[in-house]
């Protein structure tokens, strides 16, 4: 009796966690809730042409908005207080956005959080011609791990995340390649393993054979020490991002994880910012790394000058022929929807490049902007010239 | 001068993740960011008395309600628009909460996000006299890792958490004991390593030699068969919890992790839902277990009656010196400040065991209720009794 009653009662508490399957009925005119709702929302929903439909109950509000793509969509009031609106077409992959109820930004109550434009906010993932590159497949997984140290540099915790491939666990006489990567401003180290699916992407890509086997590490781009030690300086002190990776992550790393440790097994790469940073330790470290990626930037942004390879970087891309000896990959790439200063800055760089006669690879990613669908599609190329 | 001028710009991108020390100041009237905030957010604010003050930019809404502890306190708008709101003093320990604008109810922007209630909410962490025993200190740090498969039983993915050690990487020869641990209805997989501190109560133990290192797996205690498979049935499946645990979960973590893979070396434990469900699976399961916890709850649960063991659960404590026999730790523990039915369930069981000759551990956490507060403390005092 006791026993029925308290199956009873796991059962109806179990009822949010059943989720809600995508409903493609009429009465949704073709819209399905997002991959990237929390369990069992429906809303927000999109639809095969990537508008967003979003709906909040807030019946005392006097407008609610829904804010995404740099528009504020404005949203209309049923007799229940629910509030329903539509976007515009977006472009395919992630996107954050937000909802606005008279004048407060906050996140859909619908969306699960993710980290970027420097907040924990909501995200909303448009179906993709090529989102099988990131789907969850019947194909061995890897696994993603936090692991928090303190940095004696910043003299604060800080935690990475590292995904081990798939047969990691299976051989303990094995060691892998590493590659580190990182995320863009006001984003953080969640970011490629949550919004960024590196660990599908690269799943997928080795189960098929198209990538080797390796290891990948996602630290957090922003270190800074602390003010004490910056010459009495009140002000924001330095970056010291370089310092907290060569040496303290990349031995830390190389200390607890089955890693190949010489310059032809590592490689550094990053979008945006990150591009930015990792191109600068990349170039002053070239005993230790021997491929490079740079998705949405190069270290001359926000410059769309030409540059002087005398100068630039201190000189590191001087000896074009020195350079293109101590690479393997050199990899650049873009959106064809970037703003500017995006194409005129990659553009600047490339050109130096080539003519300091140092080869790269150039990959366009079709149709998407400065955003994380440039950047799973960046890896997905990337990842297939590492390490061979 | 591209190269300084990219500085620069790292520089002005880097501002937002430098954080914002606690502000202690007179301005603040004694309240200071609480640890649960976003990176660099300044409120919500708590103070030592735990009373929580939140703020919110909503220059066009009626009215602003802070949300917590089952009070909505009114919050007052300034002449820019910004709300401002103090709650009454809260308990130690997490609480979720949330803010309501003109009916909405949403996340504060300035919380980071925590599963509970069944959605993604804000939270707080109020001040507690023992968070000593969670506090992030320079010990060794285990790590915790999320690893991804597909259920057949369920036909989902599925994820879970599993903490491994601090000193997991560093001998390959070395087995170890495993917790199951389990979270409590409306919650997920995420809240013994989140909201939980699970890791950091288990650094902190094993440092001192308190506890001896084990492993620790956080399941999602919501698992379902699909509708197809229950008899044309279109209601709701029953669960498939515990077949998900005894026959994928257990093999998995056994196969990828250097686990002591007799009965003596493993351990399940939940809470409230979770030490419901746990000990249904421990006492079905004497040969695979050998010692429970059941925090805030027990599976009579919501019962407050008399328990005859000759029915309850099939009559799996009918046998009270059998139990005991194959019993090491029978752990179950309150908080002072539980509401009903959980004291009047919980002593129910207790006088059932009495009666049954089983001897067991209570433990009773002072002025706390059902929540994080009282399941932080009672893992730390279960911990302790474990694989000794």
């Amino acid at each position: 009796m006791m026993n029925k009653l308290s199956i009873a009662i796991l059962f109806i508490l179990m009822i949010p966690a059943l989720g809600s399957s995508q409903d493609n009925s009429d009465k949704n005119q073709g819209f399905f809730p997002a991959q990237t709702n929390q369990p069992g929302k429906q809303y927000p929903m999109v639809n095969a042409k990537g508008k967003v439909r979003a709906r909040i109950t807030a019946p005392d509000a006097n407008y609610v908005k829904l804010d995404i793509g740099g528009v504020k969509y404005d949203m209309v009031k049923d007799q229940d207080g629910m509030w329903s609106g539509e976007s515009d077409p977006q472009d395919e992959g992630f996107h954050y956005y937000q909802l606005n109820i008279d004048g407060a930004s906050v996140n859909d109550p619908g969306s699960k959080s993710y980290y970027g434009a420097g907040r924990w906010g909501s995200g909303i993932e448009i179906p993709a011609h090529d989102q099988d590159i990131y789907a969850m497949k019947k194909v061995p997984h890897g696994k993603i791990t936090q692991k928090f140290y303190f940095s004696e540099i910043t003299k604060t915790w800080r935690d990475c995340f590292i995904y081990t491939p798939p047969n990691y666990h299976k051989d303990m006489d094995t060691h892998y390649p590493v590659l580190y990567l990182q995320h863009g401003s006001f984003e953080d180290q969640t970011g490629w393993s949550s919004q960024g699916k590196a660990n599908l992407i690269l799943d997928n890509l080795m189960a098929s054979g198209k990538a080797v086997s390796f290891i990948v590490v996602m630290e957090n781009g922003y270190a800074s020490r602390p003010a004490s030690e910056t010459d009495g300086n009140q002000n924001r002190s330095p970056s010291a991002f370089e310092d907290v990776m060569l040496d303290e992550v990349i031995p830390m790393i190389d200390a607890e994880y089955r890693t190949l440790k010489d310059r032809k097994h590592r490689a550094i790469a990053g979008l945006s910012m990150g591009a930015n940073q990792t191109m600068r330790i990349f170039m002053n470290n070239l005993d230790k790394f021997t491929s490079y990626g740079g998705f949405s930037g190069t270290s001359n942004y926000p410059s769309s000058d030409a540059i002087d390879p005398v100068t630039f970087l201190d000189g590191a891309f001087k000896d074009g022929a020195a350079v293109d000896k101590k690479t393997d990959v050199f990899f650049l790439s873009l959106g064809t929807k970037e703003p500017n200063p995006f194409p005129g800055s990659v553009g600047a760089f490339k050109k130096m490049l080539e003519k300091q006669g140092i080869p790269y690879t150039f990959y366009e990613s079709p149709g998407t902007a400065h955003e994380w669908q440039t950047w799973r599609r960046s890896l997905h190329e990337f990842a297939q010239l590492l390490f061979k």
